[in-house]
């Protein structure tokens, strides 16, 4: 497996385009994105599970539910959420799209991000389809412009592996900096792939992965109400079909694996305000749901957040993290370190602080990039949960997102 | 009832003393308290869940098992914690302050807060038991400076009550201001009466309150290992002892009651960093767990925190805050609104939003005590939750709280 450029392009028979429609008021900013797949692929998708849903959720999950699909359509700015019509205005949008392409609207995918509960006007996609429809080429980081809200950084990604002696190419796009909490679904990732892989098991693979990817990242403990990771599959590498949980899709459940990894750290590492970002690494725990709660617990500690943003080894908010995390750990085996490029300080060991060199310690912590590693020493499960530092700008970006 | 002036020395038979012994290194800040009963009383104490749990709350378990006690010493600037020797340190700690004051060491509450995981020194105990003894009076404002850390406001309270014509009193302190979440416990309160009541009376009275009091508070989701309320009864009012659930227990109750919510809204109102105090109101529940769900959902939404600080009347994240809470609601019943001193704004109805000034909703959000109120119009059970907005200072002050 290699890492390789085109985002998700990079699969055969795959194209996008991001433009400006007219969602948002700055015109040098694409808010409409495009995805579109030569041939009809398998679809599989995992939503929010907040009772809050996005409108376009519901539509997407009806077309979805013969389990294939040709493209896939998202704006940013507005999240047709808590609005009047707006399932009417994303069926709208499809059938729109689906005449323009030659489609049929129930092959499309439609996603929304954005300020939730806002009237939404069906007028800028009029004027985005034709013009994403002319756009479209191999331009995947157009379209994860176009999704992007508060987000920084573009993330995209790709990575080619063989099945069979077939080249396969799998890829991906992700927007998600803030209302970071997914919860058996997560924030907005499509992903393409050329694997010829049955609609049953890409949905197995799909949900299989989130469980340790994206259910584990949390930038402010706030679970959307459009969360949506979509993969399309459309077979044009040529593999035999994966029809059963064999070797080829053990490789392909690595390979989304991979792209999926890569997705949560740039998701955490761009989250709102952050400056650093923070993978919570937990070990020797006697079973996974251990682990992950714990993980997790770290990752969400606003404390925890804080203090690294200070580059302060406050380590017994880890400890503190893991009492209340929910999971029965012994606390009086627990070891604490932080690690980074520029080398790793242990702080508690066996529950209790250890003596530690605070200079070395502020030199750790002062990197972009921190592990935080808890030892359970209680059995052989481990799990690793991705998150960012809690900074100044998370307040302002917050205090003031409408306006 | 009536709001009287005394704290925890409003009540017959209670002083307390607030002094500087070197725990700390600002000379100026006081950092141990002591508060006294001249005779025995009956004694409840409720402690935090989180599995990492400070020394002392081992050894205050242990002094209470016989429902009883005399004084209750408290330190703040370490909450010798996740240290070698913590519980070692607290007995001793109890017995220097019965030797001094002619007690038994197994009738006094001791208790601490401050940094997790700092090796702790008997020596500033030995300096300061003398002094708070020879201090010891009318002074309850300085005992609860003594507790204060991040805290920027003393928090203490008193009222008066009649039970069968006899005048009782009930008064109480707290320190809390960060890493509070508490879970079926709480920050550290500490509560007097003169009631004449029986040990398990007043443990029930107190694990009652608390559930729709103290465990409705969150500043920032984090759940201390130190959290404690504990409450001495000692009799001293002459009222008949309440030994059963009658009128009389039910006048204590309401009594405790405005007590506990009096500091519950001091505590989220003095959050670290808080510019605003945030009352969660839902109404119109199916059930008390499903109020109480969604009004601590919101309470501790990290993006609704911070439009509170911006005065963004941004319902969106309050729907979306109800729609991951786990509480099982029907969305679109929803209502809510926006409540100050400056008037009230309606913002959404029937989970939709609604047409209104966002002048209006600009200045309602700009006065410093903000009421989240909810209708679910489902039923008729209603919840109260306290927070705090989410400001730069919060990060300000966690992001280098140990230096």
């Amino acid at each position: 497996m290699k890492m390789i450029e085109g985002g998700i392009c990079a699969a055969k028979g795959f194209s996008a385009a991001g433009v400006h429609c007219g969602i948002r008021k700055n015109k040098t900013k694409r808010d409409i994105a495009l995805i579109y797949s030569e041939t009809k692929a398998a679809a599989a998708c995992v939503y929010t599970t907040n009772l809050v849903k996005g409108a376009p959720l519901a539509v997407t999950k009806r077309h979805l539910a013969d389990g294939t699909a040709q493209a896939i359509i998202c704006n940013s700015g507005n999240a047709n959420t808590c609005n009047t019509g707006g399932e009417a205005l994303a069926e709208e949008t499809c059938e729109l799209l689906a005449a323009e392409m030659g489609l049929k609207a129930s092959d499309i995918v439609v996603a929304s991000t954005g300020v939730i509960g806002l009237p939404m006007s069906i007028e800028p996609f009029k004027v985005g389809i034709p013009l994403l429809h002319q756009a479209l080429g191999d331009h995947s980081a157009e379209a994860a412009e176009g999704i992007m809200t508060t987000d920084t950084r573009l993330k995209e990604v790709a990575v080619s592996f063989e099945i069979d002696g077939k080249e396969c190419r799998i890829g991906g796009i992700a927007k998600g900096s803030g209302m970071i909490h997914p919860n058996m679904a997560t924030m907005l990732v499509f992903i393409t792939t050329d694997c010829a892989i049955t609609p049953a098991l890409l949905q197995k693979a799909l949900s299989g992965d989130i469980a340790d990817t994206f259910n584990m990242v949390s930038v402010d403990g706030d679970t959307s109400t459009n969360d949506m990771v979509c993969v399309l599959a459309n077979g044009m590498a040529g593999n035999a079909v994966i029809e059963e949980e064999n070797d080829a899709f053990k490789a392909f459940m690595k390979a989304l694996n991979t792209v999926t990894v890569y997705l949560c750290r740039r998701i955490a590492g761009d989250g709102e305000g952050a400056t650093k970002l923070l993978e919570c690494k937990v070990d020797g725990a006697k079973d996974l749901p251990t682990a992950r709660t714990v993980a997790k617990s770290v990752i969400c500690s606003s404390l925890t957040k804080a203090a690294m943003f200070g580059a302060d080894a406050n380590w017994g908010r880890v400890l503190c993290a893991i009492g209340y995390s929910g999971a029965a750990v012994d606390v009086n085996r627990i070891d604490v370190s932080f690690a980074s490029r520029a080398g790793q300080v242990d702080v508690c060991r066996n529950g209790e602080g250890i003596d530690f060199s605070e200079e070395i310690a502020k030199a750790v912590l002062s990197e972009d990039e921190i592990e935080i590693l808890i030892h359970l020493n209680d059995g052989s499960a481990c799990s690793t949960a991705w998150g960012c530092d809690l900074t100044y700008d998370y307040v302002k970006i917050n205090g003031d997102y409408r306006t």
